[in-house]
């Protein structure tokens, strides 16, 4: 068993155009072992963003902490502390934070797919 | 893309001697859709804990909120919100809520395994 406090774990920034005020951190992954799926935390900056982008593989999220939106069905849709989003593979999608403190979301993978 | 609040789903209740106080929710799985592992939200009473055990898959857990112990790697480990737990197949465990709230956490399985 493998016990770990995020903030423990150093993250990776991505600050551009595209994804904009993004630190992510792989929490359970192929270092640790994990057969089947890989679970990361992402942190967004107020005023931040994912890229707008669509893949082969599905996303399942979980919000954390923070005030956000999610783009996905054609338009930008609210999600904050307690929301699931099912991103089938295939659909385009996008986060951003639109509140005041940063944004924290768990984003699994499949194994397969890019870690962050 | 679907989005839910955890809170609307209906929880499944089990609450006897080996697994006391827990409100188990799918919030993402078989019936989403999803190809490769399931999301479930548990909610812990204080007082209450998961059954003791093992199996032959593994779990990726994030705790979202309260306070409580993972049992593993043969002694209680303390966990609460932000911490990110990976069981590796065939490891026992176990999840007590030791706080006044409730334990939230998210715990993944591939598919295959029971989904509650």
């Amino acid at each position: 068993m493998e016990i770990k406090d995020f903030k423990t774990i150093e993250p990776v920034r991505f600050d551009n155009e595209v994804a904009k005020g993004i630190a992510g951190r792989v929490l359970i992954g192929k270092a640790d072992g994990a057969p089947n799926f890989c679970m990361r935390l992402f942190e967004i900056a107020p005023g931040g963003h994912t890229p707008r982008h669509t893949h082969d593989w599905e996303h399942e999220m979980f919000y954390h902490s923070g005030q956000g939106e999610v783009y996905g069905n054609g338009q930008w849709n609210p999600v904050g502390p307690g929301s699931a989003v099912f991103v089938k593979p295939g659909e385009e999608h996008q986060v951003r934070n639109t509140g005041t403190e940063p944004l924290m979301l768990l984003c699994l993978v499949p194994s397969g797919a890019p870690e962050l």
